[in-house]
């Protein structure tokens, strides 16, 4: 932060203190990207012009406040992809393996021959085109699976998904897939999207991961999905309650893996995240446009439409 | 095999009946890999002109009397490549994620975030540079990883492994790496080769994966350096003893993943490796030359030449 301490007045705080650091403030730096501090503070935000928040999702600040006023919403896109990419990779891998299996067995120092699965031709749907969505794309279809996305608009020939379809009709194309992902923003109509109807209509040998966001799930359908077979498996790091409280029956159903909210925080991403604030207020001092502005309608930073081919 | 008792005396045996059914015999297809029960039973090859194994290593039978004889020797070269190159990028992905700590956490229902590492930009050394080391090589570049070779005879511009280092000057490569990946056939010149001077030259930091054979491994080496900080970890799917016995160290040592030779084994294994006989089959029948044919005196199929750029 020395780079920005020399060209402003920067307060620090914690959550307690921010209605004070606030007042009088130009720029909100969310680093803590998960408080929930910004709406019970922003009474005293009476000069407020920019909001960054060191995430991808943006749901923890998008509250009717910021969502009326004309204060400029920022987040840190295009840090976390690569990242979470191959955290989608691996887990798929590991189920594809059946690494949970070998470390249970290695436990018991036991040796049990399997079978295990080639994940090469396998059908992926990644639910949400974002850049982090793309990433993963990309990724697995280097790896060499087979990927389609489900985004707000169908369409065809996009470069990293092939096929986009339409989230309306999710229930349509849940059924070729083997691996469903989601990584959709948080928003009113992404909410709860996958609950009883959309793990009914996965493939009983299909297996859920969940690298966007807990509540893009009705986690109780999940538990009921899982015990009844309707789906094979889940890979989760994001939960409707974080930390996941410790009787969830998550944490121990089979074929589950639970990792708690990691899947894009790499060696250095704190510094990286911070260079990318420092990036924006570098624009902002210029009088350059930022970049990564959200669209507080949308709930995130609208992509470039994306040439069909 | 319906097909091919068509067209041949079939006689199918176990070990202890192996000499009798021998007897007579043209072909012997040794479907059980990892039997040791041909060189017992050599006195009574009084016919013999080809045998064929269902695997990819011929260890097991390239002993001394078949080494010596005229018998040819065939593999089953090609049908394990790309199921291990995908477990090999697995346990990859499986330390750099931490997802042997985060299972035991959550056998425990504890939510404790970690940093985790990228894949990415990683460098590789592949110890092997046969179809299989050849297939793990093209996995790990197209996720990102750098990858280089180690085999018999240095040269540059391969077109899977860009560079091949002679393994005669392994050590002087080793400290370059982030993971080391065995897959080298076993030889009187392969055996023993990851030695205690092997994996003093590697990183600290480093992770080893065998997805050979265990004697490539002085075992007690590896545990050794496993124990004492000289590399970081360690995913074996092969073992100098099989199954690995109950008190070795290697079950309960941190960062270790021990997989009961199963990292080739995807579904449908079993029909592809007689797939494999059944077409070569043919091809006897037919007086053409067969596939697969092992050099007796390297231990392995040579690979064809390949061009450098």
């Amino acid at each position: 932060m020395r780079a920005i301490e020399a060209e402003a007045v920067v307060r620090y705080t914690d959550a307690a203190g921010l209605p004070e650091a606030l007042s009088g403030a130009d720029v909100l730096f969310v680093y803590d990207f998960l408080s929930t501090a910004v709406p019970g503070a922003w009474h005293a935000a009476d000069r407020l012009r920019w909001l960054h928040i060191a995430s991808a999702g943006v749901d923890p600040v998008l509250f009717p406040g910021l969502r009326e006023s004309d204060v400029v919403l920022t987040n840190s896109r295009g840090v976390f992809d690569d990242a979470i990419a191959e955290y989608v990779l691996g887990v798929i891998l590991a189920f594809a393996k059946g690494f949970a299996r070998s470390l249970d067995l290695q436990r018991e120092s036991r040796w049990l021959h399997r079978e295990s699965e080639r994940v090469a031709g396998r059908e992926v749907l990644v639910v949400g085109t974002g850049p982090i969505g793309r990433a993963i794309a990309r990724l697995l279809r280097a790896a060499g699976l087979r990927v389609s996305g489900a985004g707000r608009r169908a369409r065809t020939g996009d470069p990293d998904f092939g096929d986009v379809h339409s989230t309306a009709e999710l229930t349509e194309h849940l059924p070729a897939a083997d691996y469903v992902v989601a990584v959709a923003p948080l928003t009113e109509q992404t909410k709860g999207m996958f609950d009883a109807a959309a793990f009914a209509a996965m493939k009983p040998s299909a297996r859920f991961v969940n690298v966007g966001r807990g509540e893009l799930v009705v986690t109780s359908d999940l538990v009921a999905a899982l015990a009844g077979g309707e789906l094979a498996g889940a890979a989760l790091d994001v939960f409707e309650t974080e930390p996941l409280p410790a009787d969830s029956p998550l944490w121990t159903m089979e074929n589950v893996l639970v990792s708690p909210h990691m899947s894009g925080d790499f060696v250095g991403w704190r510094n990286t995240l911070v260079e990318v604030f420092r990036e924006n207020f570098g624009r902002w001092v210029a009088g350059k446009p930022l970049h990564n502005v959200v669209d507080k309608q949308l709930g995130y930073v609208p992509s470039p439409e994306v040439r069909t081919r």
